[in-house]
């Protein structure tokens, strides 16, 4: 539980604490997760990066396969939702409802997803209702656009989760 | 190389040789997919059945794993584009160019992706053409529906994919 303001956390040491607890959270509960590295990096209150090394992630192409790179880019906008719960202090049980993927080019090598929040309102969580957040996110590889992604997330308030 | 009509491949030894050889293609190109245990069980030269133990694909709710799932119907469909370029001897290299996913039920049981072959003429990669291929696969545990996934595959003839 991390009781920090959006400025606060934009401090480097706070920044640090929370990616390194969601990255925890990701590799002590999503086995996958864990084996294909999937590491978040960078955060600054309003983007998140995160990234995966292609060598477990390799296809038979010997390029970054496209489970992979879909998985390191829900996580990537699970992770931003996660983030901004923290923030904020309106935690939810955050589920992905949908999402779109377009492939543009094969990731040769080690990649980064990127995501921007919306600045979608999260107080609802506080009083019981659910959050409905769409977000886009793209995959880089070095400076060149591989991949796109919009997931629509939906955060539950956790009473009502817990109680069905 | 198989050489397989389709009326013979019903026969279960031979559907056994290609599923296994689908398999280990997998396994050994893929670290992701092995890790998952994605494996393919039935086969009928129409429709194809792909499933994967919940353990290695649980998340934080105690359920399947978005990414998992997703992957899980990805190389369901690749694996159904696989099985009919070896039937028709019509060989290409096979990439997704995008797809959409729902996911309408949280996956509690093992599940299995069940795809149909919508008869999509293969033989232009024969003429070094390629063809495009839009596959529905399902995702069923036990007998309920709770994820669907639409894909747009793309086979490369093989001469065009290595020049590039």
């Amino acid at each position: 539980m991390f009781d920090l303001s959006l400025t606060e956390a934009q401090s480097d040491a706070e920044v640090s604490a929370l990616l390194q607890t969601l990255c925890e959270t990701w590799h002590n509960t999503i086995p996958a997760s864990k084996f294909m590295q999937i590491t978040p990096v960078l955060f600054n209150g309003d983007s998140l990066q995160v990234t995966a090394p292609i060598d477990p992630n390799i296809n038979l192409h010997h390029t970054m396969f496209a489970g992979s790179i879909y998985t390191l880019m829900t996580l990537t906008g699970w992770g931003m939702v996660w983030l901004q719960q923290q923030l904020s202090q309106a935690h939810g049980d955050i589920v992905l409802a949908d999402a779109k993927v377009r492939y543009l080019k094969p990731v040769t090598k080690q990649p980064y997803a990127k995501v921007i929040w919306p600045y979608t309102d999260l107080t609802p969580l506080t009083r019981g209702q659910l959050v409905k957040i769409t977000l886009e996110v793209a995959l880089y590889c070095d400076e060149i656009m591989c991949a796109t992604f919009t997931g629509q997330f939906v955060s539950f308030p956790q009473k009502i989760v817990s109680s069905e």
